[in-house]
């Protein structure tokens, strides 16, 4: 059986293509390739790396299996030789990468992948979907953090999220970001992220009434009651809470929290705390979800809305006002040799690439410098060595390491990135080394 | 080993707490849920059902699992007589779906699902996330066949897709819809879509001139030469491929296609064209890739350009100008009794439902009119039996008879729908009998 989270045939079939090519040329001198980001999507002043991890474990575990090889002799496209040849194949090079969790910019290498090119090539299409998809959320998600300022944030996506793996990698990557948990049970169990959950409008409709519906959920999960009052009418769900606290008091049983899920949110946030208020529920929070984004839930809070967490969902997961990142991952050296791609509006700029991050007296990110490999800069690396000879050089890093990265490195954010401004860019040159680069890789072609 | 695709555990936490409530309370009677789509996207004038065949085979094999059971018993969060009765839990309900490929509209039960309330509530996360991205990428896709007009269409969108489940199901759900196939290896395996492939710019890029990479390659996949010819400069990569196609044709190798990828690509490819045919080469085809979606192939078209075939990638897969769709599931009958939910801006009709699609003297689609079931409306209706506890009633439906249904409905779609736009909107009406079922309905709440 084929894992179809796993499976080396999860590529672009000019993988495989290429790769007879390079074999019947016997051509495999060590080729580098980065990934990065084009361009920045109009939305975001800034991205945080992320997906590292599953690119790592999948590097490690790369490798035709039988079943894989079979399919591959059957298509008719590839001589027997080649076949037999791909039962050794292995990742065997070396990896650089900006850690998970670090701030970063347009055309920053995120990821630099230095083997032979029958290998270095051959990875890039799933390295792509993994990179691309945690780093568009963690950008995404930590948008949302820095607009919900403090409140509690649980991730609610997994339904509209793009598929299974989209769901969980969506969880581990907002969770990265700063959000408190997710809703997604296999994540929480995959990724050790807490967990919550609230009650469905169906729970309610089951129910003849929704003071029944409110006090039986309440029984049944005493430690963590949170209920949805806005299935018929939200104020009058609110008075129905009221209405059955104190029954459930008597018993032991708070209400940690009623949620909100329609409606001007604002307005009724305000109208509910009241009626909890008046009604002796002080300490029961009011969560609010339903199509939410850093957008509404920085309005929501800028009108005073007395609301204390958040479950972002659609908008995150699928990082709506910005489905996909123009990211690419270019050949920039093979052989010894400096590469670059000239096409119309797509040209890369070649050789192997460090960026260096410089801090104003403010102790803010104030540019970053593209340069190459080996030149020196002011300020701090930030790639660092992650992978050789296919080897991690470290063991897994914790999910909650690379989450306070992206906390220290949030209160470094230029203030206006920090309101969710993207306006003006943030300053990233290339150094005198890497121009001369340029010219003298032109010079060549 | 938890298979991250199939674990019932891609759930959200409240379908287990809920779970859990009803088994406290002893109730589960049976349930009605139906799956359907709130309101379309502004740039969509109807949508195209995917995504039944693996929802079916989700709720054929869910179960609970002993290291999931596990997981559950350790966490804390249940008991443990709950616990060892999800050992037990089946799907053991009745489907009724409109079929794969049938178009569709807002408002409109694409699946119904009638089983006791803790089998059809704790599926709902999951089915929305199978049902939602298939039908979003259906939809999107079939857009692309209507502006293509007949020319080539392959997804190239895998690595910019959101994990690997959304780009094999891109890859399956584009097919349906009437492209010609995918780049995706794994998705040409697992449901046997025609694959196509190209090569990269690195390829490219690796060797010391485009003339050599274009020989190696040709000769190493003798059967299927597209030549990738915008590494540097177009024109004079066509000029490249002119040069070496007479050494290729000396031994019988033709050069099939070429790909451009950069630039404006109607100029681009009238001058590929000139240069091909001057050199001798009317018979190799041009192929364009690079941020396409059905605007950009219409527009391309509409300008003349001489382009044979597209390989449509990341705002397909990702639905970019429509990344989710507003679908829901929700319960509209609960122990004999209609039900539906009446929050602000997002209330629900109740009761089973029925679709009849009627058709105009001139064949297309006319009007749907939504009912309750059990009534009849003129027209045919969409909604077919698929499961009775828990089985199927017909074997899997192979893709290629969905794709047909897909064909055969493109072309009754009404003129103005056929050719992107989306106002006015289809007219979508309910029955008399529906309207008194809400009546009734809301009286009883």
């Amino acid at each position: 059986m084929i894992n179809t989270n796993t499976s080396i045939l999860l590529t672009d079939l000019y993988m495989l293509t290429m790769l007879e090519a390079f074999y019947m040329q016997g051509m495999d001198g060590i080729a580098t390739y980065e990934f990065f980001v084009r361009g920045l999507p109009q939305n975001r002043g800034f991205l945080v790396a992320a997906g590292l991890e599953q690119a790592l474990q999948y590097l490690e575990g790369a490798r035709f299996t039988e079943e894989e090889l079979d399919w591959i002799r059957r298509s008719g496209r590839f001589s027997a030789a080649f076949a037999d040849h791909l039962a050794e194949w292995r990742f065997t090079g070396d990896i650089d990468a900006m850690p998970e969790g670090t701030v970063c910019f347009a055309n920053e290498p995120l990821m630099r992948v230095t083997a032979p090119i029958s290998q270095s090539q051959f990875v890039e299409t799933r390295l792509i979907n993994l990179l691309h998809f945690q780093t568009m959320v963690a950008s995404k998600a930590t948008r949302c953090v820095l607009a919900a300022d403090g409140k509690l944030l649980v991730d609610f996506g997994f339904r509209r999220a793009h598929g299974a793996e989209a769901g969980l990698l969506a969880a581990r990557s907002s969770y990265l970001a700063g959000f408190h948990g997710t809703a997604t049970v296999l994540a929480g169990k995959l990724f050790d992220i807490p967990l919550y959950g609230t009650m469905a409008h169906a729970y309610v409709q089951a129910h003849d009434n929704e003071a029944t519906a409110f006090e039986s959920f309440a029984r049944a999960q005493p430690s963590n009651v949170v209920l949805l009052i806005d299935t018929y009418d939200t104020e009058q769900g609110a008075k129905t809470v009221v209405e059955v606290a104190p029954r459930l008091q008597g018993d032991g049983i708070a209400i940690k929290a009623v949620r909100l899920d329609s409606g001007d949110l604002a307005t009724q946030a305000a109208k509910v705390r009241k009626i909890l208020d008046d009604g002796g529920l002080q300490s029961t929070a009011i969560l609010c979800s339903g199509d939410l984004d850093e957008y509404s839930i920085r309005d929501l809070l800028q009108r005073g809305a007395p609301i204390d967490g958040f479950g972002v969902g659609t908008r995150m997961d699928t990082s709506a006002d910005a489905p996909y990142l123009e990211c690419v991952y270019k050949l920039v050296e093979y052989s010894g040799h400096s590469r670059r791609k000239r096409s119309q509006g797509k040209a890369s700029w070649p050789g192997r690439k460090e960026v260096f991050r410089q801090y104003g007296d403010d102790r803010c990110m104030q540019a970053d410098v593209i340069t190459v490999e080996g030149d020196t800069q002011a300020g701090e690396p930030l790639i660092e060595p992650v992978m050789r000879s296919g080897r991690r050089l470290q063991p897994v890093e914790p999910l909650a390491q690379a989450r306070e990265r992206v906390a220290r490195q949030r209160n470094l954010l230029p203030v206006h990135l920090r309101t969710l401004g993207s306006h003006p860019p943030y300053s990233v040159r290339i150094s005198p080394a890497l121009e001369e680069l340029i010219r003298r890789t032109d010079e060549r072609l």
